[in-house]
């Protein structure tokens, strides 16, 4: 922490304001320039909040140096962050392909998904069971049933299952069913939530809040890690921007950026960013381009029926051809597929 | 719903835009204009995701027309929703103060609060026993021990009690102690909080969250309405800018806008907002002259030692100060105080 | 200027640092911590770009400490600047009123908008001559012949005259006309443009850009003072949000921090932040309630038959009705009207 | 236009909806639903605003249904615009490279620069005389002296010319220097600028503003083009959102949402986007992934002694090592290099 003092600032003010970061267990470092007096101190994640320092008489501005997160930090943890489901790795030399209809909505529907994503490369299964929906009008999802439905379509395709929880209550018996547990961008604070799965021991990918930054982003990622559960993987799925020809902003730039400040995963989800499916191409093209660790898709047999976000899922044969493209781009950035 | 189909579209996709409109029980108007097509319908609140229709072969824009809230709406309930919490009454001529600490920190704190901000006009008092914190690290709130002392307060001053819940799980509990439940900004879309809480019978306090639209703000007070709870009032915190002199930014025109929109109150809370005492005042001042029905203001007895928030929470006097400025205000828009 | 340099990195990396501050002529502190090593050195606004010591081996993040504005800066000028114009008295105890049209349409309409925006109490009259419309297909004013008849009805009332300035070119013929130059949002870092301003001797009210920061919205301040006229007001016009039920969102809050930070005027433009008359008497209010130092409004003597923004025009009773309320909020304050 | 009335307005109401759009030379429908009326009307690029419709009574929301451009549509111009200059061909099957230092500092650098990014297959030189700087105290360009060095560098290597213009008066004295003028972001809404640039023919790169939605970028090309100048190109260089560990958020998606929308090619600066050197290839690769027709890419000699962006530039083999990724990538979606 740097707090900046006003010209012509009287003794007692510097007095009181390096009391105060002794007070907090800090050393602290002062300079006197000809313009400014700053006082410093190494900030710990656990110290507080800045704007204390700032409500001081004397005092201009007061600024945070280090990140206040740590289990995510490659400072702390400079080697990547391997996560294994299944057949699936995610976080080293492969880019994991996640895919599956936006909602299970029957045994039909998802075992053919299942069979025909698993087919062009796919490791893991995606589909929703409970849907954040922002009317509460609209279809809420299968439930328990839609679970158990992926877990057969699992069991006949080898695929690692992914699914979203809403609610600590949901946990227990999630537990039997899914291989990763899938939070979504609405949830990004809900720290509740957050707090128990640090408590279990499953893989959790965690989307990245509507507009949210990516400090706060790693910060909820740090929450689940505190709990003792190192295994988070990113997932950046647009951000909300003043574009309104796109559903969101799909934010490449975030994939080199988490990298260099976290050893964890970043997956990618274009069709939720895109929201239309002849853009969902071009944007996972750029996302491994880019360096993403996976993607997450929605794949469904039938898209022009589908229950939810039908508009935004790839037809099969899409998503093969999606994937073949893939095989051309990840040798020119040292990946495979 | 309005769907433009492109100019020298063929007649058969027309028909089929035609026929899925028909097929979701839609009256459909159809109008041939020189250049482009438009198909049209009224949509219904339950009628799902426009999106399908934008994918069908021929169309190039689909317009939603009607507003996707109805229990929240002005156009379905057209007089002024007024809540009664013990003294206060949250809706009416008169605007309502709520008022108290950030955080519940001990009885002697929160009791000399709870006398102060009565003494200069308050009819709630606000304090936090559990706190969404965004760091894993921060302190978290008292919990239910906090609770027990506002309740305290409350018995001392006649104070009805206004506190945040987290979680679906703590609702049953707080329902002895609080007499509004507040519902942080980050949970504004927790879905299951939301509906968990249209089943209990007390007024809640929505916050906006940071960088909801209006409509999506309305959407989740529907989801607590359509569980029967009407008592649903809307709290305008600070939205999300680029603006860095200040923590967020008040969006003070949402108070006319919410007002034609919808019959709920419209609370203003200036301290979140900015974050800085010294501009809680400017902003509150001009929250009343906007026509807020009522305030959320952060007050302390002794705002240094404060054990969160400090830095923008005012001293008693300063609270006084600015009730009787905003008597003098409150006759301009024909409101009383 | 603060960096902070990674755990452990090797002395030649701080060296290198610290001979680069040096090489900028800057005085250079350098505290060791714990954990880190934090050099720093104050900045002066002509030394350049931060980044260049962002890419140094060893350094992990590089903080400004100083505002890179000091024309505009309130630590170098305390006193709060005062601006005259014919009547007007622009940043003193007096709130100043400017009204009129959105564009010069006429002589009659503009004089009958003068002479009762003056009665009701502005004492500036404002009016388009040159519009910059989004579309190069709408109407672009009137030229010169409308700044003739600001002219003519300045002439009548004793109102000063502001009107917008879109180009270098225009500068020379508008000295004969205008009072007070207006820079548009679009127009806010034309810098070719402020730079000449800069050399006149007329005020100069420049609006906030639709996304401008209010650092880079005084750094543009600061352009026009750099050439030696120091008559600049700041006006906010409201910016860009998420929001779309409002044109564009007031920011309130940027008043209060204004003041804190430089000497300048604040101006409100409410008619252009809300777009929709009802609401600009709310948000006029509330402007005036948060310390405005002015008002700018438009008002037509027949908003429906104008040829640009009727929606946002008020009518003339309108406006004196909000004046009339102006009286009953200014010394809640402190101000006069 | 799409005018959605109030459920039981008057038939009077109605009527003077009609009237209005029927004095605006439109052809009207109308619908009567259960609910609500709807009245319609296919917009003209040149008809105004669509609030003069919001305030009148009984109107609820208006809609526009036409895109307000025209010569830039793809619906007016379905094939795709090929732009010659020199040896660069851009918006056909090859991917153009533009490259070359941020500004034009000295003879040696120029060269120096132009002949190692043409070596490695860039077709366009870039490099600034005129700089928009946000401080009045920063370096401000060479002028007229630093495109006389791109002449000579044009002239040594065959590489076309790039340049940003800030001002109307500099065109004349540009056009003998530069084939392609460069519009920067802060300038995309400097109408007067536009208005001039489309009466000259040469091809224009329109850099998109920091928020400025894809609609007002194309209506700013609208503005080039309604003069007779139909060679431009846009240029997408990052928007601001809320993240602060970028410098702007590259809006990779608004590659082909614009080449839906429009003919014209899309040029990709990862350089302004990200700011920091190491993440430039990574977004680089993306773009080209995603489908850009061009890349801009600043190159420099010697970065660490830049006078202007030298974190952001890359080193001149850096930039051949991207432009053989590219080659691998370039057939993955049809294209060559």
């Amino acid at each position: 922490m740097v707090i900046v003092m006003r010209q012509g600032c009287r003794p007692e003010d510097i007095a009181r304001v390096e009391a105060r970061l002794k007070s907090l267990g800090l050393s602290v470092f002062l300079s006197n320039g000809r313009a400014k007096t700053v006082a410093g101190a190494l900030w710990d994640t656990k110290s507080g909040d800045i704007r204390d320092f700032e409500v001081l008489p004397g005092v201009i501005e007061v600024i945070r140096i280090t990140e206040p997160f740590k289990l995510a930090s490659r400072s702390f943890h400079p080697e990547k962050t391997v996560i294994r489901v299944k057949d699936a790795v995610i976080g080293g030399p492969e880019v994991a392909l996640m895919a599956g209809p936006c909602t299970v909505e029957s045994e039909a529907q998802t075992i053919e998904a299942a069979e025909k994503v698993a087919a062009a490369g796919a490791k893991v299964l995606r589909g929703g069971a409970f849907k954040p929906r922002s009317s509460p009008y609209s279809f809420q999802g299968l439930g328990e049933e839609g679970l158990r439905i992926l877990g057969k379509a699992s069991k006949r395709t080898g695929l690692a299952v992914i699914s979203e929880v809403m609610d600590v209550g949901q946990i227990p018996m999630m537990m039997q069913y899914v291989d990763i547990f899938q939070v979504g961008a609405r949830n990004m604070q809900n720290f509740s939530l957050l707090r128990e799965l640090g408590r279990t021991r499953k893989p959790v990918l965690l989307k990245r809040g509507l507009s949210a930054t990516i400090e706060e982003w790693l910060m909820s990622a740090e929450y689940i890690m505190a709990g003792g559960n190192h295994e988070v993987m990113l997932c950046e799925r647009g951000i909300r921007t003043f574009e309104t020809y796109t559903r969101n902003t799909l934010d490449i730039s975030c994939i080199p950026v988490v990298h260099k400040l976290s050893h964890l995963p970043v997956i990618v989800d274009p069709s939720h960013a895109i929201g239309i499916r002849a853009k969902v191409p071009p944007l996972a093209l750029a996302a491994v381009a880019a360096g993403a660790d996976g993607l997450l898709i929605e794949v469904h047999p039938d898209p022009d029926n589908a229950l939810c976000d039908g508009a935004q899922s790839l037809f099969p044969e899409q998503f093969a051809d999606l994937a073949a493209r893939l095989r051309i781009i990840a040798p020119a950035i040292g990946r495979t597929l």
